[in-house]
């Protein structure tokens, strides 16, 4: 049974997740109409396969299972998945993903690697655009585990599901949206803070430096282990969210960043507090505390090994 | 030689000064008008002890070196630095930081805790305000690094830099701000991205489980070993920086966040690529890729087993 995973698209993205679908065992048939294409995506396999032999390979994961089509469909006719990363274009995104399409079959699920772009405005010249989803990743695809899933309007809410369960099979962490924001999730995150970071460049207000340092010796410690609303869950005490919100609400109000606040009305208030809760499940506060120490930990001394090679 | 630092409140960030400062070998003094203070301080030390130890206790450490004064005249008697960790209430601040002036000798630096109001606001009742400077941890403050240190209109600059270097002589990570910015420079980058995650859950667009899961799956995974900075560096590829912003800058414009982008000037341009190349110094595009691939796959285990325990 065919087990080609088509990589349409070989530059850093495209190739990282080559290299990801390698070291889980799939025959990868990559496509990319630039000269130096290959030499280039197996430089890229190269460079990620030591992390992903740390990590731990599949059966039978091997380089070697990467091979480069001469064409779209040749990559494409064996394919039961494929994977598109090329340049964040519009307009090239609308053919290929129109092309990709009619290349496969009715059971092939295309997934678009768009940092950006919503599936509906890519769509559009697809003549069966049911097969057509976002599967976003993050840099580098073979070692940060997200991936960020949604359809078009015009993509069949089964595809959908059948690329969230595809990818978790392989090992990434998927967050199945039901609406299409621009951006996604985790981009319009990290966007927020990037555009603050180069306002206070812009303004004098820190540098580079400060701003690298602030986040590394900072919140960006906590990060890996709990995200920001549990962070602040844990800010707020014994008392947990409702208290935070309802103590460091106001704070909301001051000027502490460029982006205006939503009004912190009782419907918010009891979805973050709600939400939390459910998240924090069984780990009670001082659960959660030690937790974050653990984690804190570990993670310094990673990064200082790290630092140090 | 005394070697007291008095705390000056005594809750979750006064309390975690607290044991930083023991952990270090001082004699920490704690004044704290609220009843059950003691108590409380004395359970928040012993719950950071553990990670405190683990991460390894200078000389003398001793949990029974902290003591409980009467007054606060009583608590800055013998004290080198003052640390205050009042609540975040303007007027409260005022009053205590002008009693905190007047009870300490000439050569005492007193710094505020505060998470948001400059100097310059709370030094107003001082009689001499030229000692008195920010000081802002992250929390927990005995396992997170990060202090922002930046003065009022009326600090001396000498105090400003005699606190930096207290705070770097204990092991803390200084960010020394020559101009006072609402919110100083971690707070700013953290609520930018917080505001972003509550406009998502109050329009529906995102859940708490989806917005945790997108940091601590995603760029939560980089953050503690490259900052925003550096991520986008390695974003660009071989160019780095500049290519980053000159090949992605027009998605400045796209509205992936509610913030609004700045300006891409030269002049902005200029200032992200020189501060860049400047921090990642002799360190290669090869280089810094290796180090971040070691540093999130450490990351992403010391996080498993932080969370089984």
């Amino acid at each position: 049974m065919s087990r080609d995973v088509a990589c349409i698209g070989a530059g850093v993205i495209g190739g990282g997740w080559a290299a990801w679908f390698l070291a889980r065992g799939f025959d990868v048939v990559a496509w990319d109409p630039a000269p130096d294409a290959e030499a280039r995506l197996r430089r890229t396999v190269d460079a990620a396969w030591p992390a992903l032999t740390e990590l731990g390979l599949d059966d039978g994961a091997d380089r070697s299972r990467l091979r480069m089509a001469a064409t779209l469909g040749e990559a494409c006719a064996g394919a039961v998945f494929v994977q598109e990363s090329a340049p964040e274009d519009l307009a090239l995104k609308r053919s290929l993903l129109a092309e990709l399409a009619d290349a496969t079959g009715d059971d092939v699920v295309i997934a678009s690697s768009t940092s950006g772009f919503p599936m509906s405005d890519m769509a559009t010249e697809a003549r069966d655009p049911s097969r057509l989803v976002v599967g976003h990743p993050f840099n580098p695809p073979y070692l940060i585990p997200l991936v960020e899933v949604v359809g078009g309007e015009a993509t069949a809410p089964a595809v959908v599901e059948r690329a969230a369960a595809f990818y978790r099979a392989t090992g990434k962490s998927v967050i199945e949206m039901d609406r299409e924001v621009p951006g996604f999730v985790a981009n319009r995150l990290q966007e927020a803070l990037w555009r603050e970071a180069l306002h206070m460049v812009a303004r004098g207000e820190a540098t580079v430096d400060q701003i690298d340092a602030a986040i590394t010796e900072g919140p960006g410690l906590r990060w890996p282990v709990h995200g920001p609303c549990l962070t602040f869950h844990l800010a707020g005490g014994e008392g947990g969210m409702a208290h935070m919100l309802d103590h460091f609400g106001p704070s909301l109000l001051a000027p502490w960043t460029r982006l205006g606040a939503p009004e912190l009305t009782g419907a918010l208030r009891d979805a973050m507090v709600t939400g939390t809760a459910a998240e924090a499940g069984a780990r009670s506060f001082a659960d959660l505390v030690a937790e974050r120490d653990r984690a804190v930990i570990a993670i310094r001394r990673a990064v200082e090994a790290a630092r140090a090679g």
